[in-house]
C-alpha cells in the first residue's frame, strides 16, 4: 500500500467519528503562517479546535506574495482579524542559499529556477522580517501580528519581541 | 486573553507532553498542498505523526509559484517524492472573482490588488488543473501527484480521476 493509500484508509476512520461540520469563517478570527515542516502539527500544537483559525503553509513560513493573498482574502472574505507567524528551529532552509539551490535543482532536472529559494540565517530576524512585511501590507485590514519559533527538539513556542 | 495568548497558553500544555524530537525529513517522504480552510486539521484527518509528511497550505489550495518553490525545496533538499493535493467542498474562493474581490479590496483599503485571487467555480475541475500543473513542472525530481476533495460535512476525502 503506498503513503497516500494509507492517508486515505486513514481518513475512513477520521470521517467515522467525523464530529459535524462547522461555519467556513474561523472561530476565533485568527490566520497563522507557518513553515511546511513536518514536525509542526499546528492544531495540536496551538490547541486548536476544528474551524478555529485558517493556516498558510509554505517552505520556511515567508512572507510571498501568494500569503499575501491567503491573509487578504482571510481577512477580507473570511473575517480573520490577528495573524500568528511560526517560524521554527532547525529549518532546512537554513542550510542553504540562491546560488547553492538552484545548482542543485539544475543538476538533478536540467532547469535553473529563477525564483529565490528565500533562504535565511537568523530564524529571530526572519520573523521580525515577517512581521515588518504583515505590518507594511496594504491590503489588509488589521496589521495585528505576533511571531514565535517552535522549538522542534522541545515542542515550546517562543514569541519573538 | 488575546486568542493567540490563548493559543500560546495551549501550546504550554503541548510542550508538557512533547514525545522527542524527530528528523528534519519527512518519514513517509509525502508533500501535502492543501487549501487554509480553518475546518481541516490535516495531521488529523490523513493520520498523520509528528515527522511524516511536509504541509503546504494557501487560500485554495492552488499551484502558485510560492507552492512550487515549496516542493521544489520539500524534494531536492529534503527528499519527499509523493504529492498529495486536499481541496475541498464549500471554499471560500468559490463565492468570488477578481474584480469582485479587487472591488472589495480596494473599497476597504483604498488599494486593488494587482494580483489575481485564484478564484474557481468547480472543485473537481481545480484538482485536475491542479495535478496538470505538477505534472508539468521542470524542476520536481518526482511528478507522483494524487488530487482529492474533503467533504466539509462528512469528514471524508473523495479522490478526483
Amino acid at each position: 500500500m503506498s503513503e497516500i493509500d494509507r492517508m486515505l484508509a486513514a481518513n475512513e476512520q477520521w470521517a467515522a467519528r467525523f464530529p459535524g461540520s462547522k461555519p467556513v469563517r474561523p472561530a476565533r478570527k485568527v490566520a497563522v503562517v507557518a513553515c511546511m515542516d513536518s514536525r509542526m502539527p499546528l492544531f495540536g500544537l496551538l490547541g486548536l479546535d476544528v474551524g478555529d483559525a485558517h493556516v498558510i503553509r509554505n517552505a520556511g513560513g515567508v512572507i510571498t506574495e501568494d500569503v499575501i493573498r491567503s491573509l487578504t482574502v482571510s481577512q477580507h472574505l473570511l473575517g480573520t482579524r490577528e495573524i500568528l507567524l511560526v517560524h521554527h528551529t532547525e529549518c532546512g532552509l537554513q542550510a542553504t542559499d540562491d546560488r547553492t539551490f538552484a545548482d542543485r535543482v539544475e543538476k538533478a532536472t536540467g532547469r535553473r529556477p529563477f525564483w529565490s529559494v528565500q533562504a535565511f540565517t537568523d530564524v529571530d530576524d526572519d520573523v521580525r522580517t515577517s512581521i515588518k512585511q504583515i505590518q507594511d501590507c496594504p491590503y489588509l485590514i488589521s496589521h495585528k501580528v505576533r511571531g514565535t519559533v517552535y522549538d522542534v527538539e522541545t515542542g515550546r513556542l517562543r514569541e519573538v519581541v
